[in-house]
């Protein structure tokens, strides 16, 4: 790498451009901050456990809603041998529960305790005595749900929306199965983990015999927001994550990039106020990445550790300013991550990203198995996302670090109205 | 099951007995609770967020300090080739930068980015901006730390305490190695999950090349409570858990249970003031447990699902009657959870448990992977735990549900003293 030391410090500009530029605009990426903001998280907090959203509406929750602390998600095959009328029961099944516990109440009216002494309890119980904890449950398709082996197993084939479509392989892709697709996705986000899990454990119940859980994958330290509000939060390479990521109060934005339009997809109309869902759990190599030196990491993720700021200057809201206008050498290195997802190289393309970290455990070597549950909704995966993706995994810096293990793509369904279930223009 | 149904409800008495008996006291053990009390919740998760704990005094925190709501736990192997000398360096690093973490500082005075530019940071970063969150570390060590395949590699083999000794097998269990035993452990405890898991990842960089990461394992949902203001939590059996565990304010039954006591062990002066931690990574076959009737699952645990009483009555804080005075027939199963752990069918002993727990995705028949990490400090694990394990893997009727895959025994250093490294009195 080509350093040029200004001042007694390294300078980013010379790291990009090779040239020699004033630091003054780096000095802000440098110094110790007071490292606790106790006030604010706490009064967060506290608004938090009794938060509870209403389960009904235009769009399902938990896409603008504001992200929750913790994820769990799961991805269900429906069964060998079943029918469009066992999925619907199941669908008008877990509508009830799912808006029931939502709002905090068990699953069934029974509960965890109503019932008869010999029959087995309704609600699993684990979620008793806890608030609502802002849970919320969003329900897709993946494509195999419309057909499977070409086998057009619910009479829906023609409804499969023609954008919802295995993803095409990336380069540096190692999938496994066991993590990837689904017929069916429900993403359970809460700010208290055990809400979140009991949720999708009383579905994978309801739905016993008729759906098989194929995967699923719990997430915390949310790596984006959607609520301006909230603080950006930082992945797990440190760095914020989600700085320009669409806010729930931007509604031209969400119109342009994240729900589907009624004419998006005339043979899928009951998508019409749904949205594309790419779930991506990306492991990253963390011991790799935090041997690097702060240099080389700031050129790869095109921002500055400390503020989350543009490598180009100013706060971590300026916009990027990817190069000097005089002399057309880059401000932001060309295989930034940054530069490469921005929207300015990519048609304008926006996603709401919503994603999780993880951290499951870690290998023989020691090292962790952590990373990124990249979750993103588009309205277009053929121009949101694949372009992105291919982008980045042709080019991207930041790459080296990353590993995609499991994939999928699934169509959400728009909201449930009054006396709905869930995807009742889909399957009824 | 012999069922006796009683003024059309079924009784327990019933099924534990095969005799009739007045189901009065079974009625408080039915009905529909209010199921969230958000306000309690609301002001618990306020204050929790900014509590931050000393690191240092008679004890170490995270033992008797009320439970945090996330886990992060961790067993390091020293590194073949390493000698006290590194070992002693190492927990001079890990004391700094631990008692730094406890506080909501980063790890080391330069942090995230006040190094070099050209070096790798000291600190990776993601808890900037994160509060305390009551982050606690705990270390100990395992039998393998004094001596590994008869090899003295520290000098320290004659100070290994007597019973800390590998756990014998137990019927039933499954050990997998990579879930198992460890040289050193460190509990991670917060309220945050990324402020844990930084922690951890934090210890296991700065102990680069002196240890490797053994195995770890995240956790949810405190399966007991420490602090008797804090409210009995539930396992994912449904269950109220920990009712009956020591409380901080216990002062006698800490010093007659948990602690070690200086003339415990003469060759072991230096644990005096720590203790034993028995770590467990049971899974629980939930699928199958909910399939059971309530009263099945009453009869297993001895106690009522809704309010956590005894099976004998009462409120959840009462007292089991384990036998009818007058007919000395059983009024809670001779088999149930209660019973076969209860203090007095064990002389007496009592833990302090300090369990999480887990959901690490499912296998692939559709079943979560899914438990407690069972957690216990104990002042002597031949007295306290040892013989109540025994007793649980012959007779507990719950036993089936449980396969315990991971376990290990550590002994607990002491407290740190004002200018002291951890474990010093073992160490130098």
């Amino acid at each position: 790498m080509d350093l040029a030391r200004i001042g007694g410090r390294w300078s980013r500009r010379g790291l990009i451009s090779g040239g020699v530029a004033a630091a003054g605009g780096l000095a802000a990426g440098v110094g110790v901050a007071g490292l606790s903001g106790p006030v604010a998280s706490e009064a967060l907090a506290a608004a938090r456990a009794g938060r509870r959203y209403p389960f009904r509406g235009q769009h399902q929750a938990g896409i603008v809603t504001p992200v929750q602390d913790r994820l769990f998600f799961a991805a269900f095959d429906v069964e060998a041998g079943q029918r469009r009328a066992d999925v619907v029961r199941l669908f008008r099944t877990w509508t009830t529960a799912a808006e029931r516990m939502t709002q905090g109440l068990p699953a069934t009216e029974n509960g965890a305790y109503g019932g008869r002494f010999d029959q087995a309890p309704d609600d699993t119980g684990e979620a008793i005595g806890l608030p609502p904890s802002g849970l919320t449950l969003t329900f897709g398709f993946g494509p195999s749900f419309f057909s499977k082996d070409g086998d057009d197993r619910f009479g829906l084939a023609r409804r499969r929306p023609e954008l919802l479509r295995p993803l095409p392989p990336f380069q540096g892709d190692e999938l496994e199965r066991r993590r990837s697709g689904g017929d069916i996705c429900v993403q359970a986000c809460a700010d208290d983990p055990q809400v979140a899990l009991h949720a999708i454990r009383m579905l994978a119940r309801l739905g016993d015999e008729v759906v098989r859980l194929r995967w699923s994958q719990s997430g915390f330290g949310r790596t984006s927001r959607t609520d301006r509000s909230q603080p950006t939060p930082r992945n797990l390479f440190g760095f914020k994550d989600g700085t320009a990521n669409i806010g729930s109060d931007d509604a031209a934005a969400l119109k342009r990039h994240v729900w589907v339009a009624r004419d998006d997809d005339p043979d899928a109309r009951w998508l019409a106020g749904g949205s594309y869902l790419v779930a991506r759990r990306t492991s990253m190599d963390i011991e790799g990445w935090d041997h690097q030196s702060l240099l080389e990491q700031e050129a790869q993720v095109g921002r500055t550790k400390k503020t989350g700021a543009p490598l180009s200057g100013g706060t971590e809201m300026s916009a990027p300013q990817f190069e000097d206008a005089a002399s057309s050498s880059p401000l932001i290195p060309r295989n930034s991550h940054l530069r490469l997802m921005h929207p300015d190289f990519h048609g304008g393309a926006r996603m709401l990203r919503r994603g999780y970290s993880f951290a499951d455990g870690n290998d023989v070597r020691g090292k962790l198995d952590a990373g990124l549950f990249f979750l993103a909704y588009v309205r277009n995966p053929d121009t949101h996302f694949i372009p992105l993706q291919r982008a980045m995994a042709r080019h991207d810096a930041m790459g080296q670090w990353l590993t995609v293990r499991g994939s999928a793509l699934f169509a959400i369904a728009p909201g449930v109205g009054d006396g709905e279930f869930i995807a009742q223009a889909l399957l009824s």
